[in-house]
């Protein structure tokens, strides 16, 4: 503890005691100044005020918060308005879960308050607990347990010979997206959903709970969206289009991301009930959470009684969104955001992030107060509605998305925040300029800077017995100090998901983590300033550093002439992915003969328990050899080309006479949405990057090469047949891109 | 259910409408007569009585069991005696853990009875809960939880930057050999240890607990031995020799297996309660049990208060030994044996394979009575004092060394037994025998051949996302009906060790479970004839199965003129396990090169979270090149031999003339003791077996080519290079043995 509060009082100091005088000029003097801006008190005092009341969609502090971010970024000599879009945005009226029969118990579906927290102090209401997006209803049927409710989960109850149609299926949180709790279970024909946060993932079984200590206490609840964003992000009635006031909406009824059985989530206190009173088989030993009982999967010792009653009308939400004008180049945008609405107060999600965004955006009014200006032009949003699926983020770009293709170089999110490891995601191609800041900052709990703090990190994570190859490869490529450490690609789960998964924008994902851990609050009431001060940033130094780390990033793509992209991180990464698909499909072909070889020898029925139920696996089928030549030569080309690209860059980037600098810009400013072409996913055209995806049953996590990947899971085989063509097709446009940009640098 | 009941049924009446009338012949014949006299009543009645009271070492009613066999032998035809060792087996005068301090808290120590159950309708005294050669004591100190207790764990300790000097650790049961755990925490400096049953492990996470279900509840503490058997087994005061009345016996304080320090084992109700009140540093995810509280490591938050104090005496152990003369190769031995020593009541643990021995020996006297006599001569064992570590079984073959030497063929083992799928260890050599007999006798649930039902469960268990490589290879071979399947190598942890560990004679243990299971009240008073009915083999089918199946092999053994082994699967095996280790030994010199360059870059600062205390870890120090070549020569050349044996077999096995029968009968019988040279494994010359051993840091698990493997995992290599060449002279002698004896097969 001790390291860190001397280096955060150090850092107060430093900040205090520089002043801005005359205009900076030079990207070390610039970063070095704007450093000298970055106050972690300021953060700390705007999260207090921001995260004091409830601050979800269509509350009054929500609207208060924005009405403040918009006068901060006024008074900080930013061109400040609010954007407002008109969204559906259901809210609980009212919910019951019980058990049904003669055992009376209800759940409580709302956290007590906890003395010294904000969960007490506050003075507005909070909803109750509750998931937005679920169908409302009233049921009373058999319970039974479906793990985390995810594929898997259901070809295992297959396996144990049971079938969820007429249950009410309790779920545990984690595995995968909670979203896509309820959409399956409504597939495997179940009648209502409940989700609960087991000990095992947030609670007492990883460390004490708060307000002893950071995690789960036994009556927090997870909230959440469970818009059924396989579909697509954003208002579930105007998909494509931008939910402004007099937009054409669809019928509630027909919107195909809102779900169709009643779902609410509980907590683990109130879970703990409901799953001992189950009968049937015994949970398979991965299904156990921490709870001190026995896991059984019913259905059958208990029913339950379900019903959830909304209102579902519209809500205004408002972006507030910040410009300041480039001054060389003010038709290329550099976007910055992270939202501002939460489930309850917010502090880690998303506060902290947001006093981050503020903090930039101070310290970078406070460098044009002292006459610099950047290059391009900043924008800076600041979201409203991300919490119920991207919506702020979501309507505005689809309001601006003509002017973003031509103007966004890139965009920028942050969300949660605490103290520990930079995490990065987001378009490879931003790998290296994300390389050269974390090189540049320093951490401030070890001395060295976030990148080789990063690198430590990734390399002891793979030393872990259950590392899985990905982390033990990740780990050999950050021991080389001249390689770039690799980023992650992005899924869904924040507001870049319009920017890079329906735009094409290349966009990047921020934040430090781990060691300060807010899961144990995430989408609760507990999710207050006094645990993000005891636990998650202690001191607000990690906070203060995700805006320098940031804002490095936003100066640097402002203030460089040449374009930052590098592409061989890229191809590389691409070239891996390829690997992945390929050996996905052998591994397909593999499991889909053994498991036929398994079926014909009766094996499941002969390795079976005769005194247990148990049923057979549905048959994979066969398994085609794919024609992935296209794609490997797409892959070998887009190699060649990023590496001239490179090399070109490097010998011929500086000093390049001004028309060929702005063929250059031009080229490499829409260069990632050759990725995404206007066609779309399979069954999700709102999704046009073939790149970067989140998974259709993952939820947040990525899916990169999705069209491809997506199709040999799915056994969805002439989808993978096209999909290898248009990734191809996509990956020979960038290249060709890359040729032209190349073309343009070694000109004579 | 109802498959087995019926089948059951089936057995029973099936067995009851045979009667033997005419001297059977032919091996079908000779089979089938002896399957018609196993009647599933008699193992449940012996089971009954012999359960009915606690029967451990010195009881009343284990005496009085020894005595109640060794009529039923009688009775049987058998020549039958009992042969009486003299044996150290302390037992507890008094025993204390409490909570030292303010709290009070005494953990119980002893197990509350069932109503319903023989824990509460026994009228001798059971010996409170204990673990059998710990050294006695008492201390006050510091708790430290240690996760198992295992070597790996010292080492996270390490990194967690705690040390075990002067505590009392906390171990939970499992991850390794009981034993270890004090042994180990000796090692390290602990003054005390203490061991419990997580309820994760075997207790409600798993399934119900007893009586309500099969698993531990709260109140079940685990017994077992302490004993150092990395350094050999039976009585500590009378290594290498048997405990006879007058044996020349080491003084207590200089019998190296007796360990140091006092150990107890506690319950999870009470463990709770001591686990809760610990502080320190949170424990590491893989540390966390099924307890409803937050693990913490310690030390701090609370200090222990350990005694024990025991009564050293000798102890009178009753082996009864029952002889079945062969008629035409008197001096060939088949032994067989099951000890009759528990801890408790012993129902599962021994009983169960004890009644499947017993109904052996009953229908192998009816076929005598009937005029049949097997070849060989039989001998039974029901051995005393396995329990505190194969006292009865290591003293009786010590005895009897020379004897066994020159003239057991083979040594066939049982233990605890249940419904399930065969379960097969021994000399690879047998595996064939195995397979044939496997595939002869039936499996009572399912109709197919018990063979057939193993080699499906092999199969399926493949398909669990986590099975290990050794699982998935296992099972490619299971899925081919041509090939055997494979059988496991011996470790320890029954009376198969001083067979083929320190005589190298060679030996089977053979078992059904899996489905029935008696892991929850293993070695504690709910391991009860009522457990077993209910949960572990409902209507005696498996136990029944089990005296078919030991049986068969006991009877081709017996009876079949040619050596029943064949060398094929043996080499096939050791090719695998010389693979093993010599990827084990360049796995290590990554490991250590890794690490040296993680220590050289101090990434383990760097990764680690500076307001929590850690350690580097000890430098593994630099790997050398081993020399294999001797070991990869002898490998090829047993692969050669083994082919041309098995071939010669094929070819020229059926009508030897006598002589050269006799001739390949001496050369086979002792064939496995090339194996055993009299050198033994480095630091441990009592186990002298090259090719199996118990691991010295595993406790009961194998390790094949042990002194080898070992030393690279213990980083001794210069043993590594000694035994390298002694295991090549080992395999050489074996393969030499096959040559002489495919040299008589092709005499012409």
């Amino acid at each position: 503890m001790r390291t860190v509060f001397l280096l955060a009082t150090a850092l107060l100091l430093w900040g205090a005691a520089v002043c801005v005088a005359a205009a900076p000029s030079g990207e070390a003097q610039v970063e070095h100044d704007f450093d000298t801006q970055i106050h972690p008190s300021d953060l700390r005092d705007w999260m207090k005020l921001l995260a004091s009341e409830p601050n979800h969609v269509g509350s009054p502090h929500n609207k208060a918060n924005a009405n403040q971010i918009l006068s901060w970024f006024k008074e900080w000599g930013w061109d400040a308005h609010i954007e407002r879009f008109w969204v559906l945005y259901p809210t609980p009226r009212s919910e019951t879960f019980e058990l049904a029969g003669s055992q009376p118990f209800k759940a409580m579906l709302q956290e007590p308050p906890i003395p010294g927290d904000t969960s007490a102090t506050a003075t507005q209401p909070a909803l109750p607990a509750y998931v937005e997006y679920q169908g409302d209803g009233e049921v009373t049927a058999p319970l039974l347990y479906v793990n985390y409710g995810m594929q898997d989960d259901y070809k295992t109850l297959q396996r144990l010979g049971i079938s969820a149609k007429g249950t009410i299926v309790i779920a545990r949180y984690g595995g995968g997206w909670r979203g896509l709790k309820p959409k399956l279970a409504y597939q495997h024909g179940a009648l209502g959903c409940v989700i609960y946060s087991d000990p095992g993932n947030d609670g007492y079984a990883v460390d004490k709970t708060y307000p002893a200590g950071p995690m789960r206490p036994p009556h927090g609840i997870q909230r959440g969206s469970v818009s059924d964003i396989s579909l697509y992000p954003g208002d579930p009635l105007t998909p494509g289009v931008a939910a402004t006031e007099n937009a054409k909406r669809l019928k509630i009824s027909a919107a195909p991301t809102i779900l169709k059985i009643p779902t609410l989530p509980i907590s683990y206190a109130d879970a703990q009930v409901f799953l001992a009173a189950l009968g049937g088989p015994v949970a398979p030993p991965s299904w156990r959470g921490s709870l001190p009982i026995t896991y059984h999967v019913g259905p059958g010792g208990a029913a339950g009684h379900l019903k959830v009653s909304s209102d579902w009308g519209l809500k205004e939400i408002d972006d507030v969104i910040a410009i300041m004008k480039g001054s060389r180049w003010p038709d290329q945008w550099v976007v910055r955001g992270n939202h501002h609405d939460a489930w309850v107060f917010g502090a880690s999600d998303p506060l902290s992030g947001q006093v981050a965004l503020l903090a930039e955006a101070k310290a970078i009014g406070a460098l044009t107060k002292a006459g610099w200006r950047p290059k391009r032009t900043l924008v800076y949003a600041s979201w409203d509605a991300e919490e119920p699926m991207l919506l702020g983020s979501t309507e505005w770009t689809e309001a601006h998305a003509v002017e973003l293709r031509s103007k966004a170089v890139v965009y920028i999110n942050s969300d949660t925040n605490g103290r520990g490891f930079l995490a990065a995601a987001g378009s490879h191609d931003f790998q290296h300029l994300v390389n050269r800041v974390a090189a540049d900052v320093v951490d401030p709990e070890t001395g060295v800077s976030i990148g080789e703090r990063l690198r430590a990190h990734m390399r002891i994570a793979a030393l872990e017995p259950d590392a899985k190859e990905e982390v033990k490869s990740e780990a050999k490529v950050a021991a080389e100090p001249a390689s770039d450490f690799p980023i992650e690609a992005l899924g869904s789960g924040s507001d870049f998901s319009s920017f890079i998964d329906h735009l094409g924008v290349p966009s990047l994902d921020l934040a430090f983590g781990e060691e300060g851990d807010s899961r144990g609050v995430y989408h609760s009431a507990y999710d207050t300033f006094e645990h993000h001060s005891r636990f998650v940033d202690p001191g607000f130094v990690y906070d203060a550093l995700l805006a320098k780390t940031i804002g490095r990033v936003v100066l640097r793509v402002a203030d460089t002439d040449i374009p930052v992209q590098q592409a061989g991180g890229f191809a590389e990464h691409v070239s891996d992915y390829l690997e992945q698909v390929e050996k996905l499909a052998d591994d397909e072909r593999d499991r889909a003969e053994t498991q036929a070889k398994l079926l014909r020898d009766r094996a499941f029925q002969l390795a079976a328990d005769p005194t247990k139920s148990s049923g057979l696996p549905s048959p994979l089928g066969r398994v085609p050899h794919l024609e992935f030549a296209s794609l490997e030569n797409a892959v070998d080309r887009l190699e060649r080309s990023a590496k001239a690209y490179d090399e070109a860059l490097a010998k011929n980037g500086a000093d390049l006479p001004g028309t060929r600098l702005g063929q250059l810009q031009s080229l490499m400013l829409t260069l990632d949405q050759t990725l995404a072409p206007e066609s779309g996913l399979p069954g999700r055209p709102w999704y046009k990057n073939l790149l970067y995806a989140p998974g259709s049953f993952t939820g947040y996590e990525a899916k990169t090469l999705p069209g491809v990947r997506e199709a040999i899971e799915d056994h969805r085989w002439s989808d993978a047949d096209r999909y290898t063509k248009f990734t191809a097709a996509a990956l020979d446009k960038y290249s060709d891109r890359l040729d032209q940009a190349a073309a343009v640098l070694n000109q004579q």
